[in-house]
């Protein structure tokens, strides 16, 4: 019987040797191997996590200490040891568990996390409670150093150096790559890094837990540009230090047994403890370790569609070729949201800040008003980080700053956290902006092509994958639906992109692509408005303030004749791991239509092909 | 004739030597006094940035050079100087100028702002911009202190050091005061400040402009608790310096003449830099410069209404004192959001963040989650930069952390930046989300008891100030409405907060007190439904989302027999300067009532009292 089948719990892990800890370590890796292997997710930051995650629960006690896993992809072995080892099978899967730490999942997942840079501001909560309450359990909060680049996380050190709080917080620095500018230091970093030794512990602990170890500049790992610097700040000038954090570092993630021994040792202490942690990324898995960046993110079975993002990869060099304005920025999403390309061709047209949206969308604004045109690309759920930025910096100046947002919709297996179900709605509400969604790849060219010239603030919204559909050589006009198939029965179906207008084609209706959703088509809806139509709209994303809602308050305006019903996602999050059952969960179905249509039709038969 | 009044623009401004300068600077102040004193405004911080704003007018060229000055509520002496000193008496007056920097009002303004920690983002897009089109002028963000807690200035920060694009940054460090807990330095500091002396320039130039001149410790001034952190690892860490920012300082912000001759030299630099200037909020004018909070924002003519915030200072102290798990966070807020009091009672229980509104917000649902009552007390305005924390952090979860949102709706002198519009559309499209307005200071109490027990996110909304109104003590029921006046006339208005249910209550109608906006009172809203009813929606928010949007979608729902008209701010960012105007710009009138009442009726009088 392995040691992965003996440890059902923390508790049973506690029993292990450190030996017995490492052979675990092992196991538990194979495991996240194969089942990754099987299902896709983050296998990479989860390999480098194993380590370290073990030495956590062997020194402290969940439920009762809180840890909190910065972003939460990274929680896989901690899913594996506190009762979820069977459960881990279904990971991602339908019915299955959550690829990021969830409150709901287990008691021993301190917070739901899924975006980056959340968990030392929730860690200071959880301690702040915990001495007002005269409690004594201990908080522990977990961050990648490309979390460290999000400003949300220096608004938590600068609180939590302030407070004095008791908390721990395990800098998890998966130095991916020495960067090439950094000259002699990358030589001697590339000797130490052979050698696999770091810091040790008798340097540390010989002047007793009280002393502060000093650490040596070549410890420093210089790592991909958008962190150097802030790694930079925060190692060898010992902000930590100074702020009245205490420094531990830096040791080597993946000696279990010294991982544990220092948590043992700073468990103890009354302050808070940044504890700055050296691993790899892929550690373990030959590949993965090779080229962690590929391993990052590993997709399940792959579903057979075209990505919007390598329309959008070809499409912006073109922009770029025609017009020296046009520049480009990513937030850490180079290669997802297709801009590689570009950034290989004009580097110093294509800028990647970092996790780092808010600066991401007010640098644009800067970019536009000094006459460029900036493209921000990034995923719906992400952009939500720089709602204000939208709001207060672009659109109350009518800047024209394109977003193109990927992800849009229900994305299926990375769930809740990254659902980009609210676009639409918060997007609508900002004055000036002019909101687009294409019906497949061909349309998201035109738009491109459209964007060059239009001035004010633009978003084109998608999701990852499309299929082609009615294919047509009209061109885009701004305002102006594009009917796609006519049915005499008189239901009309408005439709949101390439998934809703798929569905749509599936049933018997007129249906009309709504590839502007902000503004809408006045002049199409008052012909259709009309007694005994029945428009339907479809969209995937929040009925709340979305696509429906604006056509409703339309047709009010102007006295509503025809029937108006509206789908897309009530009032709930979408805890759906494919994106098949989060569109069951919001009845955007083929069945749930047709009985909508058969209950305003005498047949729901489809009278037209 | 005055200095003041023959400079009307930079170029006259060059004209003058070092001193007359500095005589303009003190009619500049005495201006700026005579003005707010009449209009309101920011005092203190406007007299501290006079003469370094003089030295920037006298160096450098506008409107071809771009300054930026973070929140821009500093920029009175940049008005004057650029062509608008004859319009400043029309300060935060009806169609008179903004109290900010605005693109729309002058060519001088590079960019409009209000919020804080905008400014180095948008520098860094106006630099990029200038390299890239080959171009050469200089690009000036003028950041404040306090502004460098906001997180959004670290990711800036990180960037600008990463790309070492040239452009200047404005340190204005005003110490407002000096911590208590700092000691012997404290008194070192007092001494150094009372010599009035910085930094000389000969020690600095001596070495040439790009000898990197050391600051000593002594010179670092430690401020405000939640300033202090941050202000010591950028200036004792030479920070600045190792992201390969130059760094220069400090120097006495008020010393003209110094001023001009440092900004002469680093105007030649080919990398970003860094000023660091000390300056005296209110300096020039005793009281201010006593007690710069208070004058901080002065308020012009008083509006006679009572102050919801004072509720909140009672109240929160109230169930603090009844219920040990009740805490209180404002981000840099703490007298404006009405928590002074319960921070002087319950400092352990009571946290001022710094202006980080997103580590705000996710630290109430670390608190939440560990079992504390959070209340987050905040500007609406202000809230909107932590849209994702709510969303992804709190109502994710179903966190009960309460938001105290002031300053919802119009908001009157502060203008397009500062209004409190969007609140109600990006609160309502969250799940789970409770959304409440009480009608006057008596029902935010019931509220505020109401919400020491309810289990799940919870906002209450309203404006800075309320008359009594109806007075009544039926008791708070969430989703229950209350029935304030019945008219005969079929005209029914849905009002949401007090100065709504004031306006409904001068014509002729039946009204409704709508204290819970989302969920909406669907049985009331069943009764009302009804052939020959008008139902009209008064919110002081924008449409789009809002409220009236949800009555509509819910009457669609079951069948609409009633009319229904929505009334309320539409797509556009209102730009007015008191509230009334800002009423009247979306129809939230009396004359406006009246004739849609008129349309509906064959009388539009007042049918009952």
């Amino acid at each position: 019987m392995s040691y992965l089948e003996k440890i059902n719990s923390p508790a049973d892990l506690k029993k292990l040797s450190m030996n017995e800890l490492e052979i675990y370590a092992q196991e538990v890796r194979a495991y996240i191997i194969d089942v990754v292997n099987k299902n896709g997710g983050h296998l990479s930051s989860n390999l480098g996590s194993v380590d370290f995650t073990i030495a956590l629960h062997y020194v402290f006690d969940c439920p009762r200490d809180k840890i909190i896993f910065d972003v939460g992809h990274q929680s896989y072995a901690h899913k594996i040891i506190t009762g979820r080892r069977d459960a881990f099978v279904g990971l991602r899967v339908d019915g299955g568990i959550s690829g990021f730490e969830n409150m709901r999942e287990s008691d021993c997942d301190a917070f739901s996390t899924g975006h980056s840079s959340t968990s030392l501001s929730v860690g200071l909560g959880y301690a702040r409670a915990r001495d007002l309450a005269g409690e004594n359990y201990n908080v522990i909060s977990v961050i990648g150093d490309g979390a460290l680049t999000g400003g949300m996380s220096y608004e938590a050190l600068n609180n939590i150096g302030e407070s004095g709080t008791r908390m721990i917080v395990i800098l998890n620095d998966n130095t991916m790559s020495i960067s090439k500018n950094v000259g002699a230091m990358s030589k001697y970093l590339g000797k130490l890094r052979l050698s696999k030794r770091y810091r040790s512990l008798k340097t540390v602990f010989k002047r007793g837990i009280d002393g502060i170890p000093l650490i040596g500049p070549a410890l420093v790992k210089v790592t991909e540009r958008t962190k150097s610097w802030i790694k930079r700040q925060l190692i060898t000038n010992k902000m930590f230090e100074q702020l009245g954090i205490k420094y531990y570092g830096a040791f080597d993630g993946h000696n279990i047994r010294e991982t544990v021994q220092i948590l043992t040792q700073i468990k103890s202490g009354k302050q808070p403890v940044v504890l700055h942690l050296i691993t790899n990324k892929g550690n373990g898995l030959y590949e993965a370790e090779k080229d962690p960046e590929k391993y990052h993110g590993v997709e399940g079975s792959t579903e057979n569609m075209r990505k919007y993002s390598s329309i959008v990869s070809d499409k912006i060099i073109e922009l770029a070729d025609r017009d020296g304005k046009v520049v480009a920025v990513t937030a850490a999403m180079l290669s997802g949201t297709g801009l590689a390309a570009m950034h290989e061709k004009y580097p110093s047209r294509c800028f990647d800040v970092g996790i780092a949206e808010q600066h991401a969308v007010s640098m644009c604004a800067g970019l536009a008003a000094a006459g460029m045109k900036p493209y921000f690309a990034v995923y719906s759920s992400f952009l939500q980080r720089a709602y204000d930025q939208v709001l207060h910096d672009v659109c109350l100046n009518r800047l024209p700053v394109r977003f193109l947002i990927d992800r849009a919709g229900a994305i299926g297996a990375d769930g809740v956290t990254h659902q980009g179900l609210f676009d639409i709605s918060y997007l609508r509400q900002m004055p000036y902006m002019t909101i687009l969604s294409p019906k497949d790849g061909n349309e998201l060219e035109k738009m491109l092509d459209f964007s060059l010239t239009f001035d004010g603030p633009l978003a084109i919204r998608y999701p990852k994958g499309y299929r082609e559909i009615f294919p047509s050589d009209a061109p885009f006009s701004l305002g102006k639906w594009e009917t796609l198939g006519e049915s005499k029965n008189k239901v009309i179906v408005l439709a949101v992109g390439n998934r809703m207008i798929d569905l749509a084609s599936r049933v018997d209706c007129s249906i009309v692509n709504v590839n502007s959703i902000s503004p809408i088509d006045t002049a199409m809806l008052s012909e259709l408005n009309r007694n005994g139509n029945l428009l339907i709209t479809l969209e995937d994303g929040i009925i709340s303030g979305g696509f429906g809602e604006s056509v409703s308050h339309y047709l009010r305006s102007v006295g509503q004749k025809c029937k108006l019903i509206g789908l897309g996602f009530e009032n709930s999050y979408c805890d759906k791991l494919t994106v098949k059952s989060a569109f069951a969960s919001a009845g955007l179905t083929e069945d749930n239509l047709r009985k909508i249509i058969a209950s305003h039709t005498p047949s729901g038969k489809k009278t037209l092909e």
